[in-house]
């Protein structure tokens, strides 16, 4: 590459993007560890999006109608960090920069959101970035159809390089993209054909450009060194309906000696061959040093979007009390004043009207009074809508004619749903959940684990939750998909075990603001187990004694979900034969973890046998059969302790032995 | 759909495709439950590749170079079925159609592999069967290679729907056959526009052919109920050096009531609608009855392929004994005899030289050993080659031109990696293994669940296995893995503390036949503890005593990989204040389970407090804690109890306690 023609045809720039450059240069040299090459290829292409085209205010990061700039290639985040320091971030400091990737800094190995308020995403795992500004873009229609273009009106920018497009979740996110007709996303693809492996064609020849056309995406190809292409391809972009692919042509580590070859991927830490790049490029400045001018013109273009964000409050000043309070609320995030009086009426009449459903449908029951007087939710499946029961009747569809629909269609794409749900609860003023089998978390996974690294209150709808699917067989069963969630951190998984449960679940899902929630909910019919209206939210304890032994206390059976009744049905049995038994319901571990000690001993105190019931396996219970005041000899589990298998559901039960004689028998056992 | 046309210009094609039909509405109907229209909707497609193309032999489903055929949408199980059952294999006889998806069945609500031989997969999770072929085709290439075409030289047929198309891991694999060339693999579309929640242009418009195209594959568009069409189109498929996509136009739920909608995709139970889409077919058989003439000229094209297949033995019986016997014993996936003695010998050296690497570069060691003489592995990474150490110096390149390589460069798609390495297992006659950073098993997750479940040995070499990956951050750092993959059923999770361990780790993984691996594996170097040769694979039991208590003893360290050497410190600090401690090193947990009693007892006697050293979350230790013979009041675990951070790795252990000190410390503050 010929850095002296790309630093004379456009001299001033040349400055400017090197300064990124060299940023990212010293800042991981520093380290002894990150990523140097993709900031140094990509900082012709940020620095003309930033000082061109991003609407952003450097002193206001949480702007509600910013441009998102989402660097999906996470790992080239001192990009990110050089563009933050350089505009002027109050919170990524010189001093963070240099502190890249140690304890406590800001400016962690690759870009976690809740560091630093300009960080919109956390990102890293390949593909996520990409798939969650899909999401992004949702978000930002849905609020520019119910608050209008005067008060969001804004693009969603992505960086993603060939890891991102090779990574499945890419395709997902494309599609959906496409097929909504995401005008104000664009991408740019870093195409600089290197992978870690060596040159992308060691394992990939696919022709981009023709696979996002493919799937309805405006398509540039340009030169990513080239200021004026990359501008004129930003306008472009902008200008076209469709959402829009730009392929910038670019140099891995431009100007290094690693340049182009995987080498340039990582770290570079040569001292002689750094030095030799700032050469080249001919920047002279001391490392980490960036001359006045050239720092006050980044400082410019910070401030550059100042004027329009003081425009902007004069507009929302000008809408109605009430929509101004309404934009406020949904934006911070919060439940409406009257959702808790909705779930309480609605937990009185089903305290009268003890329907027996499964809870999926129960949910539905739930979403039919919670979606009206939450103009925020955005629901949706993956393809398993009538399933899942997560359409509910007032909600539209949203589509390129109806964005005030609230009903996303996401096809077969669970993972892609997860991440868009993601990058919508990210962008805030929505509140997004969606469906799909509760095995198929598996596809989910990764930006499921995101939801709860990332901080954010995703809510994750997962029907058919145990043999209870019955015929569609081991593979569609999950079994060890309620461990899998609760083994992850910061993560309400809710089994509910009838409607109240579900409603109350929901409650809880709908106020929070850092924590993602799964609803396991069952196919199959269940009992309404609490026939008393309680006014108290008795899952948020997330444990509780639902019926309690008559007699002396001989046993304790603990149950979630569909196998709640189960216990119950047990309980009977027990009393029957004069063995006192309380069954305790345990719709959410991580809230009875988070209650007091006195609360938790109230709910299993010592000495009685203890028997678990979950058509899942055993793994984690343990913590509740042997720990919190229990003891080895007198703690047993009825569940699954493999696959389950193809039949009707009632069938399963019965073979697998989960049964209310099987839980009365294995408290006799240990009596 | 005019279905006179279609009879009157096939009449005897037509109705030996609808004897597919009426089976699967049949069988659907009885078991009211299950897939009617895709069986319908492909039984001109799936009639012309039995009939005129596919290489089997109904008597001898084992034949090893027989065409495979994966249902990739596997919900219309009923289309396998059915043309088990009408070629005559042995075990899909009428009496288990008729039992379709009760306990006990071979026709489970999906295919499963391991219900009948010549059910090649278990499919149902959409993508898998896609992502699978792609392992087929390259076990096919790469056995061609070692034994000619006289031996092996077939197909892989693969029928996929919309659902497998959008799923994220399809891309994965389309771009993954695309860069290998595959040209024996030949994939349906089945082009229905049809999913669950309606028409499939609700959540995509993606030109499917164009993106198949963008990868390099040859494509074709046809009439999916002309014979002649298929014919064709498969002709054209096999000459064509590329990966073949057929897009077939077809009518889901063909002449039903149902057709062309997505009730029509599920079970198709009404009686008076059934009966009239059999007077439309002009099908008037009982149910379950097949008109003599159809069954017989079905159990011809099941008898087709008995000559071939006696030529091919006739083929093989002229290899060299060795030659014969190798393939027997690589297509039976039995190790080499020399495996075990090579273990020996590497571990012998292992105890003289005490090397301190990372347990990832201990796997290279092993690997250095082993692959030579077990021509039968085909390693690869997903893009991380230098980081799973997972190459060794004699594979080679697995490549269009160099078929004999045995190294696949992945690229960043740890799904679709997961996947074919299953496809390759199901093939036999090679044994892969592939690696990826261990956090990333969340991407290949539903392939790694398909592993456990189908049965076979496929092994996962997870590196960079905890916060000592350091820098990269809590994107990159597991935390909760090691609870997913041991929740998993059937899967042995090792976690090795040194390069002996992990040289037994390998050894055992490679000689499962039914069980796959996953190895965890550190990125940082770890001290070899296992200082004295011992003969015997003390990983096999599991769980050993890897130091035991001087003096009394009144303390049990458990702990796995990198946290063993942690333990041993901790050992040390506590044997100096006088407080006899025992180590002991749990690198299998599944294997430790397996155990006697007495054996298990031996390891953890009931007595000392117990502490757990893991760099991972608590959930599931306390079955080790509490249980065996533990007692709560003597429990205690040092490890983590969130998401990690970005910072070198010392850094890390100290800043989330994970010490030797830290370590002695809960032990005495539970003595």
């Amino acid at each position: 590459m010929d850095i002296a023609a790309l630093s004379s045809s456009h001299p001033d720039h040349w400055m400017r993007a090197t300064a990124i450059r060299a940023l990212a240069l010293d800042a991981v040299a520093a380290a002894n560890s990150g990523h140097s090459g993709m900031p140094i290829g990509m900082a012709d292409v940020a620095t003309v999006l930033y000082s061109r085209h991003l609407k952003f205010d450097a002193a206001r990061p949480d702007w509600p109608d910013r441009d998102r700039f989402i660097l999906s290639a996470g790992h080239g985040s001192m990009l990110l960090y050089a563009l933050l320091y350089l505009t002027g971030d109050a919170e990524i400091t010189l001093d963070e920069v240099k502190n890249f990737r140690q304890l406590g800094a800001r400016t962690a190995g690759h870009p976690e959101n809740f560091l630093a308020t300009a960080i919109e995403t956390t990102t890293g795992p390949l593909g996520q970035g990409i798939a969650m500004s899909v999401g992004f873009a949702i978000a930002e229609e849905a609020l520019r159809a119910r608050f209008t273009s005067k008060i969001i009106d804004h693009h969603t920018y992505v960086i993603a390089g060939d890891g991102c497009l090779m990574e499945g979740v890419s395709q997902e996110a494309i599609a959906l993209a496409g097929r909504q007709e995401l005008g104000h996303l664009v991408v740019f693809w870093d195409n600089n054909n290197i992978t870690i492996d060596g040159k992308v064609s060691l394992s990939d020849r696919t022709n981009q450009p023709q696979r996002f056309a493919a799937s309805g995406w405006h398509v540039q190809e340009i030169d990513g060194h080239d200021p004026e292409a990359i501008d004129a391809a930003i306008a472009a972009a902008k200008a076209d309906p469709r959402p829009s692919m730009i392929a910038c042509k670019t140099h891995i580590a431009l100007g290094h000696a690693a340049q182009d070859s995987s080498k340039g991927h990582g770290a570079l830490t040569d001292g002689d061959q750094n030095a030799a790049a700032k050469a080249a490029w001919g920047w002279s400045a001391a490392p980490f040093e960036i001359p006045a001018d050239i720092k006050s013109w980044w400082e410019e273009v910070g401030a550059r979007g100042a004027a329009a964000s003081a425009e902007w409050d004069a507009r929302l000043a000008k809408l109605s009390g009430n929509k101004q309070a309404e934009f406020a609320r949904t934006m911070a995030g919060e439940a409406p004043k009257k959702l808790s009086a909705t779930i309480k009426a609605l937990k009185k009449q089903l305290a009268e009207t003890q329907p027996k459903v499964a809870t999926r449908k129960s949910s539905e029951m739930v979403l039919e009074v919670i979606n009206p007087i939450m103009p925020e939710t955005i629901g949706g499946s993956a393809d398993l809508t009538g399933s899942n029961n997560t359409k509910t009747a007032d909600l539209g569809v949203f589509d390129a004619e109806t964005r005030d629909g609230r009903y996303i269609y996401y096809g077969i794409r669970e993972h892609g749903m997860a991440a868009a749900m993601n990058g919508m609860a990210l962008h805030g003023g929505v509140r997004p959940y969606g469906g799909t089998f509760f095995c198929f978390t598996d596809y989910a996974r990764p930006a499921m684990r995101l939801a709860a690294l990332q901080k954010i209150p995703t809510v994750f709808v997962m029907t058919h939750d145990s043999i209870g699917l019955g015929e569609d067989g081991p593979t569609h069963q999950p079994i060890e998909h309620l461990a899998i969630c609760r083994a992850t951190p910061n993560t309400l998984v809710f089994r509910p075990a009838d409607t109240t449960e579900t409603a109350e679940a929901w409650e809880i899902a709908l106020t929070q603001d850092a924590t993602p929630s799964v609803l396991a909910l069952s196919r199959q019919n269940l009992p309404t187990l609490r026939t008393e209206m309680k006014t108290k939210n008795l899952v948020a304890q997330g444990g509780y004694v639902l019926a309690d032994a008559e007699g002396k206390r001989q046993a304790i059976l603990m149950a979630t979900g569909s196998e709640v009744a189960i216990a119950m049905e047990a309980r009977d049995l027990l009393q029957a034969e004069g063995i006192g038994t309380r069954v305790v319901s345990m719709p959410c571990w991580e809230l009875f973890e988070d209650q007091d000690e006195a609360y938790r001993k109230r709910v299993l105190p010592g000495g009685p046998v203890r028997v678990a019931v979950e058509a899942g396996i055993r793994f984690g219970w343990d913590r509740w059969l042997y720990g919190e005041r229990g003891k080895r000899e007198k703690g047993g589990f009825v569940g699954m302790h493999g696959f389950g298998a193809s039949a009707p559901s009632d069938a399963l039960y019965d073979h697998f032995g989960i049964t209310p004689a099987a839980v009365a028998e294995k408290v006799k056992s240990m009596l």
